[in-house]
């Protein structure tokens, strides 16, 4: 440092690089270190790229203005959405002309290079659907092409962790009449044990088939008795109030479900034994509502997708190999790079040596502002990283620093009821270089295992400085 | 103030007094002021009392001393009690001598003292008792002495608000197999024009009668389908980490235990029409909790009622004209003030004029902890009174100043999952001048009309310094 450079002066704000610190420190002045990274991590193609995307108040004609005029109307369609519970039915009804076809998380993705979990999650639908007798045909039969492999987001759809669909699985049908798109998601089986982290032995393949034969046509005839059927959005508002992020915890949300329905089963024709195995198995799980959240915030962010020019984040989601996300304005590209690997709390017996990298489509929770953004209402949450209540603030303060909007309908209440931070620019994580914080489940990387912990992850910045870059190209910003 | 005196000073702190601040502020030097009042409010008797009933750990043979190991005793029948939802039987059943005797919330009180809203419920729960067939031949009666009244405390039993319980209201039989001892409450009717409020019309009795032939009788079967008892104590805890205090908002607490209920209700042989009805009625009702709540937290105390010489308070409870306490170590004796009128939010055409002063059992959520006690995990509930999340854990951490515990099994999230501040020592409440905070619902102060707000009271300082006087009696300290 210049010698005499500091006489005299009592207190240096120091921005970004933190080794100057040290030498202002012995200089006897105080310092306020604030920490700072260039836009795009120092890279001077993508910090001239978000020059120019961004938003001129006095230049409503330079291509950053047409962004935020993009934006502001896909986030309405994202904050009007009124999605609805409508129907339950199996995706071969949905999608008659499915055939083979297996959905999953994630962007795409061929059997080959699926994840552990992720194959034992397709083998276990191969044999529910009866298309293999043993693992080893199933196997043989996905990597002989024989199973078509399809992302769930293709389909409007979406499931939690490997987010298996295949066709005679039941599905949430989720209606959004506010712009008359719909969103799907296959039904929540519980914990431990099951086909979502890649266990497929008999008691998961059974658990399947009694969900399509007596869980499903149940829920479908107590929907049925919902005049206009059951609204999503005041659920998860009310859950939010109850210590509820609607992704990694779920119990407040289930239990105000479970008294919608159950009070349908029971005006409802369902058998009365039918009625007590889904209220058991419903209760039995306080995730349940998290494929119905997921859902929701599925069927908000379809509507807010394919505006032309918008910057705005509509679908993050990872297939265990790779993390994916989508840009209302970029249709249905991916951008990806590869899915990290959570840090977090690890079951009995298991550590991160175990954990799978990222996998499943809950992530839309994240990209709709909840989960991971929302933490704040849940600290519970943070004890899964060791973290305090303060922590789970932090997280969600930070999330505004790259989101468009506080969404009022969506109110917590350790920060004086703002509403949670809702809507991810490309353009502000580049800006900022913060990354979207996720509240994930953990799978084995070996498939037939299952959930080994739970935990939280940070999207990777390379699937935004790609998108920003595919924008402005877009935009013909060379 | 003596000329010179703070020549040279640059700051001050202020203790107590307001009116020096103005001096020392002319001065020149700034000044912190610190609130504090003489325990005692200065009553130098009181005073006195106080020093010689504080323990000291070097002369275990002290007065004090004795009152910390007998308050020991107390607090773990408190914490230890396991309150179980046994079973729901009409009150004549439970106590056969009954007669025509109807219990109420609060300290004794006759027809004549009796406040608007509790005649207002007399009245309902003497024609719902086929007592009298008109209201003016039911007040007669009420007068004439053909009627007895008791404190529900006096049976082991709370009730919100009026809490009139008469001979074929169905009571909650909450049982603490820890101690061995029984707690009984009403069951909650709803909000709106309900008896508790002191309305009486013939929706209300109506809705007593339902509640007497479906509601209960179903409860009951359905409870007894429950190995050993609904137990309330997980409950509570899991409310508390839900935006619950159970006392003024208990919809996580409904919630749960509408789960629980609902399964056995269709595992049971109860009419399907009923159970239909009875799920309609809780669903319609998330302070259907409250009342349980209320039991539980008496089954509590009154475990840990009773022990010589303990400074315990073990009861708090208002009939609607005087605020009454009762204390471990002092028997059956209530120490009584006049009721204090809440300050609150009221429903639209009606303000603080048409208040009644504080009403009910509910104070017994207080009395163990929670309620306005754990106020910090249910910031919804100071915007009663326009306060912030931040001041509702202001009340919550000023109560630690006046109890013997932090409840391990009631762990606080905001507060990085403390336990709520539990165990209120009179001793301390005259050491430091504060006044238990409670969350109350507000009665119109005339018969018929029902609620009209809800709010936030302070118990009466009065009744502390009475205790601890009898408590110095009882101990023949002079």
């Amino acid at each position: 440092m210049t010698p005499g450079l500091l006489d005299g002066v009592s207190s240096v704000v120091n921005i970004g690089v933190p080794t100057f610190t040290d030498s202002v420190l012995s200089s006897g002045a105080s310092v306020v270190d604030v920490e700072w990274r260039p836009p795009g991590g120092g890279e001077p193609r993508t910090a001239w790229v978000l020059a120019r995307l961004m938003g001129d108040p006095d230049d409503p004609a330079c291509p950053g203005s047409a962004i935020d005029r993009a934006n502001r109307e896909a986030m309405a369609h994202l904050l009007d959405a009124q999605p609805t519970l409508a129907d339950i039915r199996p995706a071969r009804e949905v999608w008659p002309h499915l055939g083979k076809t297996i959905l999953h998380a994630g962007p795409p993705i061929s059997w080959g290079q699926m994840c552990g979990p992720m194959q034992g999650a397709v083998v276990g639908a191969i044999l529910y659907e009866g298309w293999a007798e043993s693992e080893a045909v199933a196997r043989q039969l996905a990597a002989s092409g024989g199973v078509q492999f399809e992302p769930c987001h293709h389909y409007g759809a979406v499931g939690p962790m490997a987010g298996v669909i295949s066709p005679s699985m039941p599905l949430f049908i989720v209606r959004n009449p506010a712009k008359g798109n719909t969103a799907y998601s296959n039904l929540n089986e519980g914990l431990g044990k099951v086909l979502r982290f890649g266990a497929y032995g008999p008691e998961v393949v059974e658990r399947l088939r009694w969900m399509e034969r007596v869980l499903a046509p149940g829920l479908r005839r107590a929907v049925a008795l919902v005049e206009g059927g059951i609204r999503l959005k005041p659920i998860m508002a009310q859950a939010l109030q109850m210590g509820d992020e609607v992704h990694n915890r779920n119990v407040a949300a289930t239990s105000l479900l479970f008294r919608r329905l159950a009070a349908a089963l029971v005006r409802s024709d369902v058998d009365r034994s039918a009625v007590a195995e889904i209220l058991g198995f419903i209760d039995g799980n306080n995730h349940f509502f998290l494929n119905l959240s997921m859902a929701a915030c599925k069927a908000g962010l379809d509507a807010a997708h394919g505006v032309a020019g918008s910057s705005l984040v509509t679908a993050m989601s990872r297939n265990g190999v790779e993390f994916g996300i989508r840009i209302s304005g970029l249709g249905s590209r991916w951008f990806t790079a590869p899915a990290p690997r959570p840090k977090g709390l690890y079951f009995s017996g298991y550590s991160e040596g175990d954990a799978n990298p990222d996998l499943g489509d809950s992530a839309i929770t994240e990209t709709a502002g909840l989960g991971g953004f929302a933490m704040g209402t849940a600290p519970a949450m943070v004890q899964f990283v060791g973290g305090t209540p303060e922590d789970a603030l932090t997280y969600t303060r930070e999330m505004y620093n790259i989101t468009l909007a506080k969404n009022a309908a969506f109110a917590l209440p350790p920060l004086n009821f703002l509403g949670t931070a809702t809507g991810i620019d490309v353009r502000m994580v580049i800006d900022t270089g913060i990354c979207p914080v996720i509240n994930t489940g953990i799978a084995h990387q070996e498939a037939g295992i299952g959930q080994v912990g739970a935990g939280i992850v940070r999207a990777p910045m390379a699937c935004f400085e790609m998108a920003l870059l595919a924008l402005a190209e877009s935009l013909e910003i060379q």
